[in-house]
């Protein structure tokens, strides 16, 4: 008699089949690993409902058609498949994502307009990209050497798994006793880090994010749009690293924990050092638009 | 009753076991996948042999040195997987990969030094980067405007899996009637293509290939060497597309059929169109190395 599968942990999506997280795999020979050639977004459930599905699949779709991939899936299709992996976990508060990997052409071709593109998803426990004191302290954010792949090379505002400048930045900022890191642009101007975007509130009082060599993060978007509401001035454009430490407030935003405050830069208090206000009021209001219903959707457990 | 594996399309080592290669896979939650943090090796087997094994060997420790990975596994541990998968498929031609991925932390952590690097291994069929017509005609090469990723990016002598600027190359060169297709570093400069470095016979008779910007491929390496016994003399520095467009003589290297001649760059013959006389020299001492027992290292198929 075969046992229940264990969703507990999460459920994947996986060549056209339901599994538990830890039996999710890809065929080793899939071009999505072997070259990394896929794209992928990443959606949250918070309190049992998405937060800006649209936005996501909407991105999702671009980045697929940027690296000329396939999903074989409408919108509605894939929200189907991510709301069956939510469901099939039961988890309130999860982490889900969407992928699209080029597969493999026929043995022999190298031609990646021959490959049968592949669709994977999966729903896991909510992932913070700051634990709990890191998230009340705020972070000591390392500005590494490392340069950020230029969007010469690949197109950024296509989500993609090509992360070894950011994993590499990161060794270095840990093993430097910072929390997280940032890299630049090679040019003085930093970027982003590892899944996430930056803001800071500058000498003038005014929001600044880096406009050029990043992802077009949703986080991002929704804190652009809580400002403009509030009627605070942004700036979408170069930020110097001098700004930067220079500013009175900063913090980093990703689907992985919404607005997280940065206190020091390179081990050098931001300002004074604490969260600041303007950090907190566009946090507590982040939090805020996830019951708004104009953003949330709620997921059908069943 | 089990029926027995099949192994004749290839053979992986995964997990700690050996399975037919389509069964083959990697947890979708590895980093190797879900970050491209992951280095790896090929090396063939032409012939029933190893082609310069060691070499391959001392190549895949430094990348991963140079990672932060650890495969768990000696060198004389590795060469027995991989022979071990070249005698389940049996394959007197095989292109034989090891790579090394950063596993995955304990959940909710993003701290790639808990991570658990695992080791997986595959042999399959011998790969061509170019079919047999391209082969005896020479390749017809496209410069693309897609920038390499630099080196302050991504270590390029490290072996890694961040092609998408090489497959975005590769999908325009395809379009535009090409063959395949070389990245540049955005100077003028020409570095190196998907799977392959570059070389040309320049107008005053040089062999000359990119220093800067690639992988230090052994095919590559092993023309410098069959170059140099003959007293022809090699410049390894920067090569400007102009130069390769007026050189007398073009081929790329790549453990995926040795020395491969191009006699098109954009669709302009390069000097006659005709596979240069230097070209064939090298090409037919590449393959007359296979037989020398300095390089070659027998696999006991039992």
């Amino acid at each position: 008699m075969p046992t229940l599968a264990d969703y507990s942990q999460g459920a994947a999506f996986v060549r056209g089949q339901y599994l538990p997280i830890a039996e999710a795999a890809i065929p080793i020979t899939d071009w999505g690993f072997l070259r990394s050639d896929a794209t992928y977004d990443v959606v949250t459930v918070w309190d049992g409902a998405f937060f800006r599905l649209d936005a996501h699949l909407e991105r999702f779709a671009r980045s697929c058609e940027s690296f000329r991939l396939d999903p074989g899936l409408s919108c509605a299709q894939i929200t189907q498949v991510l709301e069956e992996c939510v469901r099939l976990c039961g988890l309130r508060n999860a982490y889900v994502e969407m992928i699209a990997t080029r597969g493999q052409p026929p043995w022999g071709s190298r031609d990646p307009r021959q490959a049968v593109n592949q669709f994977y998803a999966f729903a896991v426990p909510y992932v913070w990209i700051a634990n709990e004191a890191q998230r009340a302290q705020g972070l000591n954010l390392v500005v590494s050497d490392v340069q950020r792949i230029p969007a010469s090379s690949v197109d950024p505002r296509a989500k993609n798994y090509h992360w070894n400048d950011l994993t590499m930045g990161l060794l270095g900022a840990l093993d430097a006793g910072g929390d997280t890191v940032v890299l630049t642009d090679g040019l003085g101007n930093v970027v982003e880090g590892p899944g996430f975007n930056l803001f800071c509130l500058n000498a003038h009082g005014v929001l600044v994010t880096p406009a050029q060599g990043v992802l077009e993060g949703i986080t991002r978007r929704t804190v652009i749009e809580i400002a403009q509401a509030a009627g605070w001035p942004v700036e979408q454009r170069t930020l110097p690293v001098a700004e930067l430490r220079g500013a009175r407030e900063a913090f980093v935003t990703s689907s992985g924990g919404g607005v997280l405050p940065v206190t020091q830069v390179d081990g050098q208090a931001v300002a004074t050092g604490l969260v600041g206000l303007v950090t907190q009021k566009l946090l507590d209001t982040y939090w805020a638009w996830h019951r708004d219903p104009r953003y949330s959707r709620a997921v059908v457990y069943g």
